[in-house]
């Protein structure tokens, strides 16, 4: 290990009050790579006349989200894209999964994924997801366990449904800690695991665990199939600094999705009331674009969704849908206009995947290049080069003009 | 200021034991410089079908081995291709090549390159070779320094044979310490140089070494022309962590070079016996490929050679006998194959330089950029970019699927 120094934290001497609106336009997982039968990429294949234009205008470029081979994960890859180096600022399933209910997760909270499960006369789990139960039954569960199950300290538990067989439990109190193990053995035909404590720090912790798990397990007995409930990802919430603090930035997210809702709320966006669909999303934006915000965070989720059901035809059609609602972006003509991605998502592969994403950045102050089509392969032609994510919000403040010379 | 994680941790965090089978040929010091007479690099003017072939169906790009400027030397560009920082992980010629003689260095032990030299009457260094003596000269004369040459301490010492008026001398105890200068002056006319303590805690060793060397003198006193010997890189070997350790990999090292031997050792791999051959070691390779390993490095030197001989024609003759030989890889089908070099070794320049080295990577998950031949500029070209040479063994991993998803 050596002493560097975070090239974001430079950006935060910098910032002033001055400078104009950035728009980031997100499209989850839109990299990928070449399908043999389609002879190219998704965003090869799709016809895109509006973000080709936009190609035309800007600085284009690859983004290595989080480093060389790795794989992110939405949480981090979006904090890279927000200008939080995902190696220092760790989050993790539980918090997202908190953040992604609008639970208002408070410092020092301690949350987990929780999955209804079915276990077997003799203990063992013969079902992690209990059949995927519906997301009624979960409510009804959960309204149950929080109506029944009591347990006796200083702080308190909370219960959540999030949707078919998945919840999310959080511990309030002092001296909570995550370091223990995954209740959930990846496996059937064994018991859960033991939340044993793997620090002397965290006995309080898996004790108070422990005691709701049992609990749980009394009030379930008599239901079918979801008898049981396994925990993994515990994790204490630590506040991260806000967008607002460290770049002087007025930040809104337009998401309709649980994880990226989270993920804006950990740095202090304002979260509008989902949208409720793409098209709305967009007229989200439109309509919110003004004189409260400088930086507006739209997702686009389903170009990831795509890839994940390796659905290439599929995920060409959302870029095409994307693409016919770029006008409503550049309508607006805003100061600086970032299209990118938080990862790749192959649709030949079916998961995210470690393939650095294009990057256009459009502004008045930008040095346009000679791309002229927004792929994987044009983008990796311009002057942006190839680079780490975490850069994408030092140059995007520079293009809105909002940082100063560094040194005289 | 921050603790900046280094990235090649990370990796060691997200490997699992899924995953195909790694195989990298490394051609040792293929990167070179146009020659102004034959209108391009040695790469550009061989004809290498095969390795272009290659090339069509990868992600290309360039590596700079250890950093801007730096020349590496066989040690450290190894190092870093293995996923070894080398500016964290220091190795040098002493150790490097005990290891390369299949000695057993143990954590603690002083290793130092010795050459058997020829010092006049005045006791000044006339040939710092001793003529290349033998090798059979050099054995005789090593087992008569081990016969009759002793230390009085707790420890003991190894004097081994490398080849020709090349050798190697280990100390083994408690308290050694290599802060001592080397005592080949690198000059004739002038005497050796007295093994001085450089700093308090290596009195102990240069006590030892010039003991040693006394003696030594007064066995070759009637030798002629090994009359003395020279030490120079006298080095404190550290346990290195495995490549077993860091990526679950079960590494095989085919090579018939002492160094790339060494380094492989070094870092946990197994050592298959010298094939003895450039086509035997690609025999080699098809032999081993099966379960019982999943990386298999295999080297390639005399590009490197050819390239200190200042031989331009001589390293083109080279790489298209390379070429020849791929096929022997590729009907092995592996999952990844990665072509690259530990530095450049520029025929117009006669050694090592600085100037990265081309890289490709082929795998069924490669982003396959447009590159279409094998060499500096083509490379250059491809959608891997210029990067450190640290990144390959992560890039390798993805492309293998021996990595999981970084974060939610």
């Amino acid at each position: 290990m050596m002493d560097m120094m975070d090239i974001t934290t430079v950006w935060e001497d910098l910032v002033w009050d001055n400078g104009g609106k950035i728009v980031y336009l997100i499209l989850d997982g839109v990299g990928g790579l070449k399908d043999r039968d389609r002879g190219g990429t998704a965003l090869q294949v799709a016809h895109t006349p509006n973000l080709d234009e936009i190609a035309k205008n800007s600085s284009c470029g690859l983004l290595e989200i989080v480093g060389p081979g790795i794989t992110p994960g939405s949480g981090p890859g979006h904090l890279s894209l927000f200008g939080y180096d995902p190696l220092k600022y760790r989050i993790g399933r539980g918090v997202l999964s908190a953040l992604g209910i609008d639970f208002d997760l408070q410092t020092g909270d301690v949350a987990a994924r929780v999955n209804f499960a079915t276990r077997d006369t003799e203990g063992n789990i013969s079902d992690r997801r209990a059949g995927r139960i519906e997301t009624d039954l979960n409510r009804h569960l959960c309204d149950k366990i929080n109506e029944k199950v009591s347990l006796d300290f200083e702080g308190k538990f909370f219960f959540k449904t999030v949707s078919e067989h998945r919840a999310v439990f959080v511990l309030r109190g002092d001296g909570l800690n995550d370091k223990l193990p995954d209740t959930d053995p990846q496996n059937i035909g064994v018991p859960p695991i033991e939340p044993k404590a793997t620090s002397e720090d965290s006995k309080k912790t898996a004790d108070l665990v422990r005691k709701f798990i049992d609990r749980v397990n009394a009030v379930l007995a008599d239901e079918q199939p979801a008898n049981t409930i396994l925990m993994r990802g515990f994790e204490r919430y630590e506040h991260l600094p806000k967008l607002r603090d460290r770049f002087r930035l007025n930040a809104v997210c337009i998401a309709d999705y649980p994880m990226y809702r989270g993920v804006s709320r950990l740095v202090g966006m304002d979260v509008l009331p989902h949208p409720g669909g793409m098209k709305q999303r967009f007229e989200t934006l439109q309509s919110c674009y003004g004189d409260d915000y400088n930086f507006y965070f739209l997702h686009v989720k389903h170009s990831d969704s795509e890839g994940e059901d390796e659905d290439f035809d599929g995920k060409v059609d959302v870029l095409e849908a994307v693409d016919r609602l770029i006008p409503k972006i550049t309508d607006l003509n805003p100061d600086v206009l970032v299209v990118s991605a938080d990862h790749s998502t192959p649709a030949v592969m079916g998961r995210h995947s470690w393939h650095p994403v294009p990057a256009m950045i459009q502004a008045e102050t930008a040095r346009v290049d000679d791309v002229s089509r927004f792929d994987e392969y044009s983008c990796g032609q311009g002057l942006l080069g190839l680079r780490p994510g975490t850069h994408l919000m030092g140059l995007a403040l520079a293009h809105a003009g909002r940082l100063q010379k560094f040194g005289a």
